[in-house]
């Protein structure tokens, strides 16, 4: 053997994922909780599996403003397959763009194991944590949203953690950042979408290295709505986006 | 307006996918049927809901063996983002890995239109086709597999189709041809499991140039385990893949 | 052996590439000299060398307006890695962008093999491919252009195919196909830079097969310094491109 | 004007990059040089141009070795178009592949300037360098190859730097850096092309965020040939690469 995997045993007219034969997960398990499967390695109490539908369902779509939707329409517009496509909008999922999943649940995984470390309450944590960052002059992310004040996917996902039983010390932890940034700034910074996600899966005891990963699982299929509808009713190299961009370089002159 | 898009309606504290308000369908609906909700403008039936499910868990890996796993822990290796990793492997699937879907769907939906057309029987057209195939000496995509001669997962995809009475013409069709190749090549060439989703996915009235599409949105959360799992347990620019390559290019010579 | 390249051979200390060995080639040899013998599997002549020089260079940028800029640029302001930002843009060069090199030296190859096996000029043969075309439709590639009635690149790279002395039957079919297409639609349709390319490359005896690869070895360049830039001088997620998108989807109603 | 950029000026009939009409550029600027523009916002000194061509041409292949190489020639076999493949081999350009020329860059820059801030010689600060490393257990990126030895596009790089008279400071601290690993750990961990590169381009004042950019743009030349040779010479999803791959995932089980 070369190496080993944990993922998929694949033998002829046998396939293993994760435990399970394929043939059983096919039509007894639904998609979102052979997702969790993959990225957990055991299928999902009723609960988890409630609420990993609802935060890849939170990811779906944000229409064309984001930049994996306008990457993913832009390219296609060039003529090509559609997974080239979808696979262009994939690629702008960084530190910027859903990187707050990953990087927000590594602050509250972080933050939760010092507070215990240092027998620190979860309200004296966040105090701690809002105060330093400020010293250092860094945004917490997951705070704050281009669009919404008050984001209703932030909403609903917070109150089905309450109603999963899922809601435990990193959700009190962000919530109580949230309110520490609204008593040191003055002004209201709420949850954002992604935000809530980075605390959720938290909760729910997933790696911080896999919240991009929500994120883009959820995101390709609205990304897969879009290079179709941009296939199917829009002509090839149509002007899409817009932009007036001057010119400011060197100032035009002859070859030396 | 410059210009229009049926997929989501972005205000600020307003989020409208395909008619529905996001806090709505989160936690009331699963994460497949809102993919279906995507791809389909409405939500699905009960057993077109089930089928969803069914088909997008048929896709979720193979293992190691195919381009797109393989693609994606080698990139993984080189040291990048996970979604960047996920995405490579998603630019593999082409005419040749996951096509069979989109193609062999647009022979079937072709297949059953001009046997309507033409006053033909399904069996008979199964006939005709697998003829003018051999004459042209082309090849019916989504029949024969690399390693499975009863794919697990086709059988139970069928089966499926058959409970829930989705089963129509196109699932005939390709049985038929299935018949068919066997009789006139005198070997069995059995439907894989692109090949059944083709049918499936024809017999639920989805558009074949989505073929990819199911395959990919499935798919993204093996790639998603492959990366995590080559970035967790294995070091960076490992020797993974390995073959024996010669070189036959020009021969060895100085500069002119 | 499991299989051979013609590519380069990689021993410890010692690399050959087509024939040459790299310590060789470095410092020697230009580096769109050695892209000739990476396509070609020779090192060109001064005439082709200079001539591919002016290729790519005629490929590096067209500002922000085509899809591989935009592409480029807001995968960048995601927050990801330079080359996969780079990599993005290099998706979108599909069938309807920088497609046309590809598809227009496969219609000029086989024009001009097709007037010598007819035995006709390639006066008549431009006559009968646009008149057949016209019947069918269909667009002949690599003419016209969205911003450029004159474009500067074109002129000058077909005066530089002339003084090199490359000109031949696949640029005189091109300039036919111009001037039959002007007196057959009564207007100017001029051959824009991807069909001077086209041309180009078929009079150097280039496979069609590579005319995507020209474009995308030398867009590449502009791809970068558009990376550079947005990461150097601006802020990630900012508003790079817009778009007054409405919502014309299925109406706003409640879950049934 | 929304936003303005240093690259390209795009009127109709009227292009220019970098200050400089792309019709001067076309024909008398060689490539190379004009990706030195595009870089740099100048036209090379013939020194400088002789680098960057020396440069760029150490970039062009491996052989079917590297992730990238890798990646690109999988992806080409499920069918894509060429660009999409050569795009895959791009993505896996990272922190462990060609990312030694961006880190080592910046470690070498870094270190001259602390040298000059310090007033210390550039052989000291090498000797604090490795030893600061060695404490942190940290690897000083650019030094080790996974084939060669004596890499012969590393020697054949600096020997030219020397030629052109553009060693200086950079170059001098990483041979420094090198002589001291050898004395620290009694082992020679010989300059790789990656640190080489790194230390040349720190002595032409790059700025160290191109380090990747220098690579890509080399090595798309072989990944568009290994591209090329991939369609041209082989069967869609043949057995490119292998490994036996075991499982040791959850053992095998029924459903709940």
């Amino acid at each position: 053997m070369d190496w080993k995997s944990k993922i998929t045993k694949v033998e002829p007219n046998h396939l293993v994922t994760k435990g399970y034969k394929q043939e059983d997960l096919i039509g007894n398990i639904s998609f979102s909780h052979v997702v969790y499967l993959l990225l957990k390695d055991k299928l999902p109490s009723k609960e988890h599996g409630k609420m990993m539908d609802a935060i890849l369902t939170a990811c779906i779509d944000h229409g064309v403003t984001p930049p994996s939707a306008m990457a993913s329409r832009i390219v296609a517009s060039g003529g090509v397959p559609l997974p080239t496509a979808v696979a262009a909008g994939v690629l702008s999922i960084g530190d910027a763009h859903g990187g707050a999943i990953e990087k927000g649940a590594k602050f509250l995984q972080d933050g939760v194991l010092r507070a215990k470390k240092e027998g620190k309450s979860i309200e004296d944590m966040a105090k701690i944590l809002v105060s330093e960052k400020r010293e250092k002059k860094e945004r917490i992310l997951g705070y704050g949203h281009r669009v919404h004040s008050s984001d209703p996917r932030t909403k609903r996902l917070f109150s089905l953690a309450n109603e999963l039983n899922i809601t435990k010390d990193h959700i009190k932890l962000s919530k109580e950042i949230e309110k520490e940034l609204e008593a040191q700034l003055g002004k209201t910074l709420p949850i954002n979408v992604d935000g809530a996600i980075a605390a959720i899966i938290s909760d729910m005891d997933f790696d911080w290295r896999l919240g991009k990963g929500f994120f883009l699982i959820g995101r390709v299929a609205g990304l897969t709505a879009h290079v179709y509808e941009e296939e199917k009713d829009f002509k090839k190299m149509r002007k899409i986006f817009s932009a007036e961009v001057g010119y400011d370089g060197p100032y035009e002159k002859e070859l030396p």
